[in-house]
C-alpha cells in the first residue's frame, strides 16, 4: 500500500502496533473476551474525554456520532442553536434539518472563532433553544473555538451543550465534565490516531434525561439501546460492532495512556507552533489569526500565482507528502497541514522541507531551509 | 487473541489474507488510490448481488444498511408491509416505526417460511403499501424465505421489494436483478467472511425514483449523498469510511471471485446438508422443517434435560467451538450452528465431534462417531 506521508486532518498515520492489532482473529462480539475489550476501550475513551460518564463506541464515522447526538434529543420541531464557522458546524445544522428540527444559526466568518457572548445573547433571546452545537476544532478552517469559555456561559442555561471534538480530542484541551459539556462526540482517525470507521460519544446525566423523554429518530444510532447493551454482562453493543476496529481503538487508546494525555496535548501544541513558525518563516500567510489557530490543523492561504493542483500535486506526487485543500468556498484559496496523532518534529521537518522544494520549483523566491530551521528552533529548548 | 472456532451466524472466521489486508497503511480516503479500491470493491459487490446497478458500502453494521433502506424511501406516515418470522424481520418494522412510518405485519411462526401468496393478498388488499420487506435468511430461526417466488409476485405490484440478505449473500442463491429486488442489503461478517463493521446496499432504478422524491430521514445514511460521492472522480464515500475495512472487503470479495460465486453457494448448501445429516444421525431435532432450512445457519431444538449454558458452555469452554443460542422467546429452546463463509468439512467435523463429546459428557446416550460419519458421508462422492 501507499507510503505517502499523510499530513491531512484525518485519517492520520496509524502506528504499526495499532495496525497489527487489527490483524488479530475476530471474536464473537457477544462474548466475555470481547466484553472485556469493549469495557476497557470505553473506559479509556471516558478518560480521554475527561468524564466520569460512560462512553459509547459507534461503528461509523464522526458524522454518525454527530447524528446520534441530534437524533436522540430532538423531537420534530425542536430548536437547536448552531455555531457555524465552517463545514462541520454547518453539518450539525444539516443533520437537524434532516430530522425536521428548527435551526438557528450563529454565523461566524470562516477563519474566525465564535465570540462566546453571542451564544449567551441568543439563549437570552430565545428560551425555546433545546441544544447548542459547537465544533471545537473546525477542521475546514483550522480554527479552535473557545469551548471552555462557552461552557461557562452555557452553565446559566438549560439548553444542552453539544460539542464536536472529532478533530481535537487527544490533541487539544477537552474537559467534558470540567466544561459542562452534555454531549461530546469524536472520531477514531484524527488525534486518537486509530484507523477511520469508529466514533465515540458520551452523554451527561442532563443529556440522558432528555434522551429518555425522546423517541430516537434513528434505530441504528438509538443511544438508549447502546446504554442498555453497555450495561449488560458482559457489556455489548446493540448491533454487531467492527470487532477489528475495536482492537485498533483499544491499542490506540493504550498508546495515549502510555504517552499521557497531557503530554500528548502539549506535543500537539508544539507541532502546531512549529508549523506556524515555519509558515511565517517562508513568508506565507496563516488563514486564521494565530490566537484562534487550531492545535491540530494549520490552514494556510494559498500563495498568489500558484494553484492548489500545482502546490498539493507536487507535494504529493514528487515529494510523497499529502496535504489537504480547502473545502467549499475555500477550495483553492487555502491549503491545510494536519498535525494530528503520532506527529513529531520528524514529520514536520519532512513536510516543511517538501513545501520549500515545491515552492522553489514553482518559481517562488524563498530561502530554502528557513522553514525547516523554524521547525527545529521551535523544538529546541528555549535556552539553546 | 482467542482461537475458539466461531461456528456462529456471524462474525465468521476471517481468512488470514483478509486480516492481513487490514494491517496495510491507511491512505487518504479522498485519493486516487483509495478511489480505485472503492471502485473495485463496489464492482465486486454488485457482482455478488448479481446486479447491474451500483452498490454502496456503508461503514456500519447490517442494521445500518437496513435503516438506510427505509430512511431513504419513506416519508412519515408511509406504509410498509413486513414479513416477520424472526428477530430480523421484526427489526425492519422497528426501524420503520422509528421513522414514523406505518407498519403492516405478515406474522409468520418463528421456524417457518412465509407463503409468497400472503404477500400478494396483502398487496391486493391495500394499494397504499409503499414497500415490502423480507429477510431472506432469518438468522434467528435458521429459515430461508423464498425470495425468488416472492419476486415473481412482487412484479405485479408497484411496491418496492426490499430484501435483507445479511446472512445469505455469498452463501445462498440471491439474484437481485433476476428476482426484481429493488433494495438489497447485506453485511460484511457473514457469508462474505470479512470482519464485521461494513454493510452494503444496492438500489434499482425504481428504488432511486422513490429515493429522489423523499427527503431522507437520516444524514449519515442519505443514499443520495452516497450516489453523488460514488460518481465523483475518483469515487468517494460521503463521510470518512473505514479504510481498513474497505481493504478487508476488497480482499474478501477477491477470495469469492477466485472461488467462484456458484461454487461458493454450492459449498454452503453442502455444509448445511452435512450439518442437518449429522444432527439427524445424533437423534437431535431440527427447528425448522428441512425444506425451508437455511443454507448458512442450522437451528436445532435444545435436547430435553440440558440447558443452553451446559451445552454451549461445554462446547465453548472445553472444546473451543462457539455456537449461538436462541434469541428472544427461542432463548434456551434452540441452539444454532453457523456454517457461513470459509466453511469446509474440517470445521464441521470438528464441530460435530465436539457436539458428540459434549452430549456424551452431559449424560446423553449417543453413539460417538455417528454424527461425524454423517458429515463425512455427505461430503464423499455419491458413488463411494
Amino acid at each position: 500500500m501507499d507510503e505517502t506521508l499523510l499530513m491531512i486532518p484525518g485519517p492520520t498515520r496509524v502506528a504499526p502496533r495499532v495496525l497489527k492489532a487489527m490483524s488479530e482473529n475476530v471474536v464473537n462480539h457477544r462474548s466475555a473476551i470481547f466484553g472485556k475489550i469493549l469495557n476497557e476501550t470505553t473506559q479509556m475513551m471516558s478518560d480521554v474525554f475527561r468524564t466520569n460518564n460512560k462512553s459509547y463506541l459507534i461503528t461509523g464515522s464522526g458524522t454518525a456520532a454527530m447524528e446520534a447526538a441530534m437524533a436522540n434529543i430532538l423531537n420534530p420541531g425542536d430548536k437547536v442553536l448552531h455555531v457555524v464557522g465552517g463545514k462541520f458546524g454547518q453539518r450539525f445544522s444539516q443533520i437537524v434539518e434532516a430530522f425536521g428540527g428548527q435551526t438557528k444559526i450563529i454565523d461566524v466568518e470562516w477563519g474566525q472563532a465564535v465570540n462566546p457572548d453571542e451564544i449567551g445573547f441568543a439563549l437570552e433571546e430565545d428560551e425555546d433553544i433545546k441544544a447548542v452545537t459547537v465544533v471545537h476544532n473546525e477542521t475546514s478552517t483550522g480554527v479552535a473555538n473557545p469551548i471552555k469559555e462557552i461552557g461557562k456561559i452555557m452553565s446559566d442555561y438549560d439548553a444542552l451543550y453539544v460539542v464536536d471534538t472529532v478533530s481535537s480530542l487527544g490533541g487539544d484541551e477537552v474537559d467534558v465534565d470540567g466544561y459542562g459539556i452534555d454531549i461530546c462526540v469524536t472520531g477514531s482517525q484524527k488525534c486518537l490516531a486509530a484507523p477511520p470507521g469508529m466514533a465515540a460519544i458520551t452523554l451527561s446525566n442532563d443529556a440522558w434525561k432528555v434522551v429518555d423523554k425522546v423517541d430516537a429518530q434513528s434505530y441504528y444510532l438509538n443511544m438508549k439501546k447502546y446504554r442498555k447493551s453497555g450495561n449488560a454482562e458482559p457489556p455489548e453493543t446493540p448491533y454487531t460492532p467492527s470487532v477489528s476496529l475495536m482492537y485498533a481503538m483499544h491499542e490506540a487508546l493504550t498508546v495515549i495512556m502510555e504517552e499521557g494525555l497531557n503530554n500528548r496535548i502539549k506535543r500537539h501544541h508544539l507541532a502546531a507552533k512549529a508549523t506556524r513558525n515555519a509558515i511565517k518563516a517562508l513568508n506565507l500567510e496563516l488563514f486564521p489569526k494565530e490566537e484562534v489557530s487550531s492545535a491540530t490543523v494549520t490552514a494556510i492561504k494559498m500563495p498568489e500565482g500558484v494553484s492548489d493542483g500545482e502546490l498539493r500535486g507536487t507535494m504529493r506526487n514528487k515529494y510523497r507528502v499529502e496535504l489537504a485543500g480547502g473545502q467549499d468556498h475555500l477550495k483553492g484559496n487555502i491549503f491545510r497541514v494536519g498535525h494530528m496523532g503520532n506527529i513529531t518534529h520528524r514529520e514536520l521537518i519532512t513536510t516543511v522541507a517538501a513545501l520549500e522544494m515545491t515552492l522553489k520549483e514553482l518559481g517562488f523566491d524563498i530561502a530554502i531551509g528557513e522553514g525547516v530551521a523554524a521547525v527545529a528552533d521551535t523544538y529546541l529548548p528555549d535556552d539553546i
